[in-house]
């Protein structure tokens, strides 16, 4: 598909420089773009490679406006790039219908426009909204509820009674609506809790690759507006996620855990059970959440303190040779000291 | 369904109080319970709660057996609640047959009452006992046996001639039987050990979401009666883990460990190859495991040690500015007695 | 099948010792091995056992050529029994042809020899390499390339687009071609940046289960030849890893990073986006690496340091309390001094 130069600056609310009518085919980076490509420029340090990119046009911070090819300013470039590629990629999604190849149980509702491919599975009473794609091999158990605009991946699994919201997006091999991990003691023996909740995931999450979320013991797991889960993370039964929060890759989250909005929680971040993580909080890489978090804290460590203490602390460490060292030598000045006074 | 509060008594082993006919349908948390619901205390903190609830009757400690409404009265009113919850349940899954959407292999045989449905893949010469359910989508192997009333929820994958027990539980995306991770070194290049040993996961084991349990090299990969795997963990080729043992989510066990029975590791651990972990171990959160464990130890952090010496060693690292600090004051006044001394 | 004991040592440029004719049935550990059996002893300290084992043959080093029974002696006797045993698995695979219970796509090319099983799904235009296995439940999405005699296991997903090499292994549940995990900011909301790029898997490279891929945001991420990943590794965004790299269970790397050749990551571990980590560098379990690595460097520690460094620090934490009491016994010692002087 093509656009010009003119529609793609209106699209991002940036100011193009050259010819508006400049035909663009697609999006690349600087060193593979080609002639009829827009390629993009976050900061100055990368004015250089820009120069030598063979791109038709650049997406540009306003700060590098003056170089002398087809440009779109642009306050955030990395944005005004996402939202051209994304409008590049939209198009390319065919609607297919509801393929005999795929099974449906009885009494499922299926909206309008959707994509139903074959190797589906769907449950009874199932209901999946408008323009939803299902790809091959998705399950959907028995009375989930799917909304409107959502793209399912190969081979995601959705547990009965699960709620899935609007625009969302679940990622090849994810779980959704697994028994959460609850045993009761009777003797030695762990008798299994029926886990009977459910799984609700709310408009605009994306769930990553093979990532698990369980399903309550009762109520419900909860995943809320906009949050973004990368792959290999473990929600477990009961944990309530809010808005607009990033949780990157095989991050682990023990049951009834309440996550508050904007957080971010970093690559392989460990949050023991019960607590509650505050509004925008951030937790550094590999971090273990042994206590509740007060909102807009930045902690990092196993276990987790003020990030700024344990880059301190991690220095201090680095240095406890030398501080063994002194203490030595103190010993042996006091003793010289002491042996001194005594004659 | 319904219960009466005089049946579910005698369920749990409990003693009821106030009506013995009164009709319960559910089963609800202290929020959420409606007339005919019963929930449940586990302790005096919630006894407030429990006084606002509309639950119909609750399951109570002894301490709590005052409350002034129906009760049904536990020494362990979790446990009670299990079990209660277990009997509501229990009669929703109906004997489905086999699924003319499903596939079988040449001599597969298949026990009584079980429900295989559509998309569910069964290998050549594989078993399936009496009462099993397995969920669309699942693969199971050639040669595979599978013990009589198992459950294997939707996309677990079966590779050949692994043995699972009865009454096992197997969530959605786990893999049993997957190649362990073994080579020979041919100069640089990694040369692959066919990896010929089985699986076999015992009677009443549960194994968690898209966790993996390697086969053997040789032999067989060994998870004993009653151990209850959760979600996203990994399970190496040779391992063996004993009865009863919990493994919470995340957690690595490398080739060749040997786990003891009433072991509990808990969410993120790693335990290197080769060693052996005793009977009723317990290992925190994120710890690394660089060599065997005795039997009965508690022990945390990355070299795991034990667990009390770990919770001191934090409290020394986070005092370590003030320790330099006192290091500092004790080099100045030393230095300033040593020069009054000199003179 | 069967072979003897002169055929297998000139597979393996052994020697060997005894009847030439020796009839071989099958490969096996030493306790568990056989009459017709062959089975192996890496080095003197399994001597023993060796002696009691009822083998047929064994696979020894040099320094054991003495014992009196049929044996081949082989440099490394790991490797000699390796290709062994894959010589007697080889055979197994028969060749299925297409299953008609496969599902394929429009202009869908397919080699020689292959075995696409049953609930296969191949995307439009994929195309197959000669002797591929494809076994039940694969998804190969639109446009994907196999090159020959790859194999890849139950419930993998490859997305559109994606390039696998030859020789290639996958095993279930692996996922790749998933989207990166790539956001830009718009105010607080997160606006997904459209993953446009591809995964390349190059030849003779093996995938772990529940593993996962991201595809890149554009251009590729990249696995080079002969490398081996674990199981429940994730590999992001527009990461390469260089040749005949090991990457254990549950590591996880970030978006643009760049692995060298020969490299070992050891379980659990986590590298930051971006980084550059040389070739042959090592890296301890559970270690967090936060900056780029130079060729031939052995790192440990959250965030990793020199190995060796890591190892005494453990040693001085461990001592601190030690550290602690002596500076406490210094002050008084000192305080005591003091008093004297001033009186």
């Amino acid at each position: 598909m093509k656009r010009n130069l003119g529609e793609l600056a209106r699209l991002v609310d940036g100011e193009f420089q050259g010819d508006e009518h400049l035909t663009i085919t697609g999006v690349a980076g600087l060193e593979e773009a080609q002639q009829t490509d827009i390629s993009f420029v976050i900061g100055p340090k990368h004015a250089r490679q820009a120069d030598r990119s063979r791109a038709g046009a650049l997406i540009v911070p306003p700060g590098l406006r003056d170089m002398q090819r087809p440009l779109i300013v642009s306050e955030n470039p990395y944005l005004a790039f996402a939202k051209i590629l994304t409008s590049f990629a939209d198009e390319q999604r065919p609607v297919l219908g509801v393929s005999p190849d795929a099974y449906l149980g009885s009494e499922v509702k299926v909206g309008s426009e959707v994509s139903i491919h074959p190797q589906v599975y769907l449950g009874d009473h199932s209901v999946v909204g408008d323009r939803v794609t299902l790809y091959p091999k998705v399950y959907v158990g028995a009375g989930v509820h799917i909304g409107d605009d959502t793209v399912v991946y190969p081979n995601v699994t959705i547990l009965d009674r699960c709620i899935i919201g609007k625009n969302v997006i679940l990622h090849s091999g994810a779980v959704v609506g697994s028994d959460g991990f609850g045993f009761a003691q009777d003797g030695r023996r762990h008798f299994k809790i029926p886990q009977v909740g459910i799984v609700q995931i709310d408009d605009e999450v994306e769930i990553g690759a093979n990532t698990t979320v369980d399903r309550a013991t009762m109520g419900k797991t909860w995943i809320q507006r906009g949050t973004k889960i990368d792959n290999l993370v473990q929600v477990a039964h009961n944990v309530v996620v809010g808005e607009d929060t990033i949780i990157v890759a095989q991050v682990g989250i023990s049951g009834s855990v309440r996550i508050g909005k904007n957080v971010i929680l970093a690559g392989q971040v460990g949050v023991a059970g019960h607590l509650e993580i505050g509004d925008g909080v951030r937790v550094g890489a590999q971090s273990g959440i042994p206590k509740s978090i007060p909102p807009g804290q930045a902690v990092t460590g196993s276990p987790a303190i003020a990030h700024r203490t344990f880059l301190r602390q991690v220095q201090f460490i680095q240095r406890l040779p030398e501080l063994s060292k002194r203490v030595k030598d103190l010993e042996q000045r006091l003793e010289a000291m002491e042996k001194a006074t005594d004659s």
